[in-house]
């Protein structure tokens, strides 16, 4: 299919109909009616807008959402903020005839869900840049940089690049995604015109990427300098002193670039179909022959923020990796599962279950005054000690060499970085190599089954 | 055991009695004879002397030889000085009764075995310093220093020095030990005054080691700028730009520095006796138990001289053990074995003698321009690709996973750095990670099973 063609139908998939949008503008309005409403009965209170996607038009079929913002006076104290936008949140939800959620981002806010579209009710302070008192405070200034420099049709482009990304599995700012935001998407088009100038430039992309809109900096140097070790930095328009892709990862950053390479090189319209196929049994079977797999299994007591729970899987999942390469496995690769409410799921793809039983110890170099102390502590119970080059070497006897037993020895120990929220959980969880017991957990939770199927399967999703 | 008393016991040791000098005496004197009779014979002879230890008076009991050298006219041409000295040499040896061996270090020489006495007849160019032409020159220059700085009673220091290094296993300049020359122990002892001084200082080197006995440099710098990479540097007195040391592996260096330390904490005759323990089945049996051990044994259609062999056979364990390595196999340790006749073998301790099916496999970062090339071509045929940072990576296949076929198949691929000289006799040689076949080898040679028996046990002979 050629370039053309293939735009032709992704647009048609990212862009919403006339009813949609008819939909979606009533739900808001009357939202942002109720919301007004109720925030007239408060002391402290100074607007209420429209933000997000669906204040810029920028909003893609199948993720209708509506952010309404609850503009606070900077003297509201933050308990008191926080207190407000919940009830009057909760309120407008329950009125507009949805079940309110309480959800945490960098403040709590409430969200709902009403015939299908997302409303979330967020509060902020007015502040005037850059005197920012909380995280949320910049969204109104960047929603109107936007509405200020997107052209028209440039919705579209905005929209196919966001169905691109959301195909390609890199869309969304989140934890559990550390891919892009929609602001993001937002400024690549403005930088670059169209979806198109966007995926060739970024198929070029070669790291650190300095993209700076306003032209705040003097020099590329001079941003390097502030934001080190930062794959990605788009300089806020809004805010100078703040990197808008600071949450992309360096993976989905290049994700997103081989996406862009082998998108350019033979279009499809498969980057914009987020696949949902049925994991088999037997297919899983099959690529797990010969392969050493490791997981640990447990559920939570309580559930917990999204963005809590994820952030404390992903920070475990690299503890316990490296508590394995530590102890001698290696770690090919390794990913968490979360239904988001109370099962978790870890899973570590190694080289082998089981280590040798003798390890290289490396001892001093015999120059030093501890050498004879580690020819007499060891001579005993290992082999050796020998010398090689100016050092001591022995071969120590391992305890355990399964690698579930090794994993629970050291955890027991004290000795892997488990997020603390986490660690009791995971110090009775269940750890275990055999591919039949996890299975066992994947029949009965279909969603599971997909994450281990697409684990073993071991590509992005666009591959 | 106090010092004092294991240093009476360790002279008597090394200490030839007056019936062993007067036998060493009157058969160096015939030889010396013999050879200058020999040499009158010829034109270009300008002189037959007596070098070494015997000539020094540092020889030590059980140790006896004699180097007798023939100082060749500097006009006289290599291949007539080799021939001669060939010619005359195994004249000598036939009439001292013994059975002339010919044998090659910088340039060929004639051993041979008088009454338990090794007689060596060697070549050298009668030159001033520094105008050296063949490696020997120095050699009368070097019995000349010593004999004019060893103070009379330090002969028994250097042999105490030289019993203790032969009991560590650290004496002899060959490939074989790659240890410390007898010239060097007469050079330290002259540095250092004594047996026990010289032990003092070495336990408490640090590398560098540099010594200028005569002082011809300015400073330690000056000195390391010209011999850099060297563990220990000793300027050879008669030539400013020779490391006596030049021979000392680290690993022999800093035996001797372990040795050294330990005997100083604990001082003990055991230091200084070769011991020569019969190996037992069972016991290596025991040893093996859990390891993961490869061998490799041939033997050679014709022999070679001792250096050369030991040569070839340790460039190509460092071969092997290389491709090992990269073939994903932990190497512990490695060393070889020969009869110095026609029988080597080569071992090799691993950390498992099998390899996990799927190995990691790194590709390119997705920036270049092979990114999509690796994709495509590794889609099929392997575990991935995935994304993981700005790189692809894949799980490969192996195709071998036992340690031997491993082995094998690399040095069929001609991936392996074996020496050129033992390449033919690798490739057919047996390959294998059976303990039970490598016995059976030892049973039939008790020299081979004491190498595999102190291979498996790993500790310097002093421990």
């Amino acid at each position: 299919m050629n370039l053309e063609k293939v735009l032709q139908k992704a647009i048609r998939i990212v862009k919403p109909s006339r009813a949609d949008e008819r939909k979606l503008r009533k739900i808001v309005e009357k939202a942002l009616e109720l919301t007004k409403e109720e925030a007239s009965k408060v002391d402290g209170i100074v607007d209420v807008t429209l933000e997000g996607s669906a204040a810029k038009n920028t909003w893609i079929k199948g993720r209708e959402e509506a952010d309404i913002f609850v503009h606070f006076d900077p003297r509201i104290e933050r308990e008191e903020l926080e207190e407000t936008v919940v009830r009057i949140g909760s309120e407008v939800v329950r009125r507009l005839g949805g079940k309110p959620m309480l959800m945490y981002a960098d403040h709590p806010y409430v969200e709902g869900v009403i015939d299908g579209i997302t409303i979330d009710i967020v509060a902020c302070y007015r502040v005037e840049p850059p005197n920012w008192t909380s995280a949320t405070d910049r969204t109104p200034y960047h929603t109107k940089y936007v509405l200020e420099n997107l052209r028209p049709g440039q919705e579209n482009e905005v929209r196919l690049l966001k169905g691109f990304m959301l195909g390609c599995g890199v869309y969304g700012a989140e934890i559990k995604v550390k891919g892009f935001s929609g602001y993001l998407t937002e400024l690549l088009t403005i930088t670059y015109g169209t979806f198109l100038r966007v995926l060739e430039n970024a198929s070029k992309w070669k790291p650190p990427i300095v993209l700076d809109p306003k032209g705040y900096y003097e020099s590329k140097e001079e941003i390097l300098e502030l934001f080190k070790d930062s794959p990605l930095i788009v300089i806020d328009p809004v805010d100078k002193s703040r990197n808008v892709a600071a949450a992309v990862s360096k993976t989905k950053l290049f994700e997103f670039v081989l996406a862009a390479k082998l998108f350019l090189k033979k279009p499809s319209i498969k980057f914009f179909i987020q696949k949902a196929e049925k994991a088999k049994i037997s297919d899983i079977r099959k690529l797990a022959k010969n392969r050493a797999l490791l997981y640990t299994y447990f559920k939570l007591r309580e559930e917990k923020p999204r963005d809590v729970i994820w952030g404390e899987l992903k920070r475990s999942e690299e503890g316990i990796r490296r508590a394995l390469e530590r102890a001698g496995f290696q770690v090919y690769r390794s990913g968490s599962w979360t239904d988001e409410k109370k099962t978790c799921l870890m899973i570590f793809e190694l080289d082998r279950l089981k280590l040798p039983k003798y390890a290289l110890h490396r001892g001093p170099p015999i120059h030093l005054r501890n050498a004879e102390e580690f020819v007499e502590k060891w001579s005993k119970e290992a082999v050796g000690p020998w010398v090689d080059g100016d050092r001591l070497y022995v071969l120590r006897k391992r305890e355990e060499t399964d690698a579930s037993k090794v994993l629970r020895a050291e955890i027991e120990k004290g000795n892997v970085a488990i997020s603390k929220g986490l660690l009791n959980y995971i110090r009775r969880a269940r750890i275990s190599g055999a591919l039949d017991s996890l299975l066992k957990l994947g029949k009965r939770n279909p969603d599971l089954l997909r994450f281990i199927w697409s684990f073993l399967k071991a590509r992005p999703i666009f591959l």
